[in-house]
């Protein structure tokens, strides 16, 4: 399976942020209440079933806020969860605990919650074939490294990162310049870094197919016209190597069989990590001892 | 209506780190192929019916990506939209406004998105009487203040900020201490501060009220529940002031408003931060002039 | 007592910025002729009487320039120091204590002054009565969160900790709208939070009381008026739940008990944290051993 | 005289640090219930005598809250300002003007605390003869480039920056090395730099001049036993460059002119950045139009 | 040609670093010296002959410094030099000039010192044959994206941006797996990603094709052994497409042309980036006027 | 031998900024296809001969990647190393030394880079005659605080650190008020504060001494004119303390050593920040097992 730890940096920062907006100025008012020397031990539980993924930025939250927590994990990112499964078990100070476990559990839930639906649609595609379920840039601001990685936790594969990575010519590019232009010029400015075309008609991706691209994005197409395409594609290339072919637009879980089954290599869902909602993870907490 | 504008401070941030995370380390590596004198006028444009929020983060997107690109805004956050309606128009470089196109699109589509469930959660309640729609703490980490804001561009009102905002007294609380020992003890530490109960039964209810409690939340209580606790409270206040009462726990846009009809002054949801989705915005993007 | 520990992220931070400002770009070129080896035990000692505060800044201070320097403390924040009182132990290279020495006075000495004056004003206002020491908004920028703190660790009680958390109608805000109307449209917006209101007469007292206010800031009188005040509130609110009275505005050392006896429950004074200057503390260094 | 303009990045680090702790995460939740259209003007006044300084922290700071308020500004970091002096003018939106305006007088105020202070020190040694008022690293961590400014401002002169600018062997130095040690190993490590040497006694004045010292701290003597030692400099060093002298310890506004008389060239008081309060400023604001 | 611009929030981040590195804590005290009124105007011009890079990193010093400084840029990014070629004029303040100078001219000497370079290798290339200069991840830390900007500046290419970019499996990733394997999982994990295989021998060129990787790096060969290597992928892979053919490895001006002649795509020399040296660029200031 | 730590704070700093532009987004794509069970020995080791420095960002990087890798140190800073010698050894997961490979190398061979060529400018001075050899502010932007530590580790010595650090008036301040004039004007704006001042003529040395500068810096002199001003200076300046003498412009490894015969206290290079290349260092590592 695909590796799917985040980059430490981007865990780091992205609960330093979290824990400042959650904290200032004041600190957690109410914990402040309880008596310091509560301790007791609590458990992250999944409420339904679902992938995980954000468990390093859950256990970063609790190493921020008190270094004397101690986590003890069950699950790791990527595993399936059924209900009443038991993540991990935190033992510390009542108050710390406290203080910590809404934001543990905001990255928690949101990130299993990109990683259960990616999942989902990973298992409806294989019902149509063997395809791959590829992320899009569509990423909630700021969060971009965490939910990638949530995606690979779910068992789906990671499309470009960012502007930076790969060359993406997409329909308003084209309107600059044409498609064999644009992807001469990609391999003199960029070799070795892929150049992906997004075709709207069964000419593009001919187009794009000669002028040599190494991926093709079909844009709003229905499956029978995929699969058109697919064979396109299969015709042009013969024996020699042709271009990963990605289905876009319009997927649901409905139809993304049908869409695996025209043959792609891989579907774009925008959804997965802009639309996933959240796993329901709870935190038990039981009866503290002082 | 409530102002929805986001803290400058909170917009700025979140743009810098966007545009960072999507252009680290080589920048737009597409749009550096077409002739930079190309220059074009595109217009930011709701695909489906929704509510407009995150405007300040697409405009300040637009400035950071390249000063010379200008913008005419023709609705603002908190605004109806329906399909067709044009947002925005753009007018610069067409690699800029390439560049800039998916940060700006990503916020707003994701705070539009929070303000249109907000928006339909409000509208659903407000069959059943009249209650605002509160949010949560449940947001997603790093966009607290900004989905905040979309929030009251949806109608909906905000709960606590962050946990150094008001006392809010919780389950897991309570196995620290009796709730009349915590409101006391945050009536002393916290003069003048917000102390705010969670009651899972009608005695809790009781005793809060007793205690002093400014508000109280109904967790996990169905409607007729919800109503005798409402009931209770009148019952005890008379004439005096009476606690907010706040229902939350299983809230749906099918359930609200029999809760709206229970008579409580506040629902909170936590469905309209970490699971509104997104409204579709599109850029459309004319061709271009030399 | 008012729990006093900072948030973690705040120390953090501001520990990070004060070393920076004062190692850039060199490091500390005086220490730095020193025997690596020496290593020593230095004791962090109270020159003056006061109230300590800032000792988490001083701990993070020594684990950020050298992680295997040692502390044990013998006073925490809140206590009470006698001239004499040891109130840390700090073992290690001598190089690394003399470098980490004044970044670490300089939050202790200012944050203790900062509770110290806190307590001389609580000590003085019981004097007149029971009452209530509240800090204000007029802070050190960029150390809110701390100087708040160490309000708690000297006695005192955080008023609203920024512009976000409570809303508060003063003076300047009634030339854009009269007391009854802000007071009705924060109700609205911001339900569940503390309304506070800014009144300069006795006129001004009854409508805020009459609006609802959950909070009244009487600024600028004298204690006989603040008294006819405080009664006006009781006799409006008969058996009611009343609004929590504050004075405030030139307020001192000398009349905080007059103002006390007054009746109001919390007094707030900006010097607390603006003014205080710094509670004597110094660093005494045994002579290292190689 | 002295420029005392404070570097930019410093002033825009610190104002952003200082409006993020004031408006997170809801912004500045009482404005929000005035008519946006409301715009005014308000005039920066001294309330009691002083010398202005932090004016380029006000002016960022409403840049950054609303970049369409106007600023005029009538006195300059530096000027001695009466009481009812307008320091400057703002016009533009009530809200915004209401949001920046503490964190500007907060900014203004304290550093013209600091000045004020300054200048008090500075006035009171003139009595006594031609000598500087030296400031200390004694100031609010994360501030010190705004408060070295501000006490040029007051017209005193800074004194090193930081660990990083000048060699200062302090008494603790001694504990791992004799003075001439101590300068022989800064003049080789660090040529060209200023080496300065704390004395405590007469006996450590002729060690150090004899090792070549460019400066001399006298700390904790009282005035005849520090003309003893500038009258045995003087000596020493004949016709030739003398070490500059300084005095340090215990110096209030009632002894400054004796240490002056004394004949040292600096005295430094950690008070004017540590404990200097805060000069009185208030923003009258006229009422608004719509 | 490629584009050159560097990413905008690359140019700001670093520049406010290298100002701050610069300045803290005192500002320019030299300058502070000179009479604010004194305007000048100033030219940089080259020195030597060269390519310029890093325009972007000193307009944004000199905006950054004082907004009121102008600048009127005669030369581009990318832009051939000769000694004594004006490349921009500044026009403002002498202080702020001064100010600003060094940290403009380290980023324009150091980017165009990278340019540079960069050309003398793609020139001294061209001679042998049609082939490309590539950099590496050899950059100094904390300027990737400056000086990826600056080799296309100089007519090179980049190679991949970071780790995060595209697959590059190198001798020590096969002390893991050997290269079909790790081919294959890469093909799995990472659709549509670049490919690329260090190859030591000709065994593993041949090895590296058959896996289907990308691009091969042939790493420390001698000419006629690359050549070799060159004709074995051209001979395996036939009419269909070739892996990008890429060589490394003790490349210098002497020996780069014969590696071109030896028929691979690209080149990489880590010394355009780690060794480039400066480019020797000056401001010359005209006496200024009152 | 001069401490060449650099400051904790600014390896931290720029550590975290090069992980993150190396990882940004997905993380090292590579190594994830690795099994995360290997574990292995690691060893960088000199290939050419040199002076270490550098080794804190190495430590931190690893730390910083995975906290479980250990480390051992065979060589410090400062350390000459021959080619083959072991610097340090690694231990931990294969995929995270990979991970942290080229980090930590461009660090240590960069820094080593500068340290290596200040020695070989310190040996080839000393065969002229005792002189030091100082940095200037010709640095790489944001890794001023390394590199000069790196010099000191090369056993060159710092010149002033930036622009807030000592007061040194050049050529363009010249354009500004005459050499007496700023040299008063600096001893009364910055009392205590060296004064520094560039010389392009004997003239303007014997103007700087009677102004009383602390250093002077003859510039783009040959040898023989450096040796009449350093004669001019001890004539002028008899039995007194005479100002440190610099020789700046155009040193090379050839000339050093006539100017260090000259009798120059210093020689300032430019080269050995911003032209100083890198030090081949390589990481050798052995054959994991699972």
């Amino acid at each position: 399976m695909v590796d799917c730890t985040p980059p430490t940096d981007a865990v780091d920062a992205a609960v330093r942020r979290a824990l400042t907006e959650d904290l200032t100025p004041l600190g957690d008012i109410t914990s402040a209440l309880l008596d310091p020397q509560l301790v007791t031990v609590a458990r992250f539980v999944a409420r339904d079933p679902g992938v995980l993924a954000g468990s390093a930025c859950a256990r970063r939250t609790f190493e921020l806020v008190d270094g004397d927590v101690t986590m003890q994990w069950h699950r790791d990112d990527g595993d399936v969860l059924a209900p009443g499964d038991v993540i991990a078990e935190v033992r510390g100070s009542l108050r710390s605990i406290l203080t910590a476990e809404r934001t543990a559990l905001n990255f928690m839930s949101h990130l299993s919650g990109v990683a259960t639906l990616t999942r989902r649609f990973a298992d409806a595609a294989a019902a149509g074939g063997p395809t791959r379920i590829w992320d899009t840039r569509k990423t909630i601001p700021g969060l971009r490294a965490l939910e990638k990685a949530a995606v690979r936790a779910g068992g789906g594969v990671n499309h470009r990162g960012n502007l930076s990575d790969w060359v993406m010519v997409k329909d308003n590019h084209l309107l600059g310049a044409p498609i064999t232009d644009l992807v001469t010029r990609a391999r003199a400015a960029w070799p070795g870094r892929t150049v992906h075309v997004e075709c709207d008609t069964i000419t593009q991706v001919g187009e794009a197919v000669d002028a040599g691209a190494d991926a093709l994005l079909l844009d709003n197409m229905d499956p029978s016209m995929v699969a058109q395409c697919v064979a396109l594609v299969a015709d042009r290339c013969g024996d020699g190597r042709r271009p990963l072919v990605e289905a876009s637009g319009g997927i649901t879980l409905d139809n993304v069989a049908s869409y695996a089954a025209a043959g792609v290599d891989c579907i774009s869902v925008g959804a997965i990590t802009n639309a996933a909602g959240v796993l329901d993870i709870g935190l038990d907490i039981a009866a503290p001892a002082p």
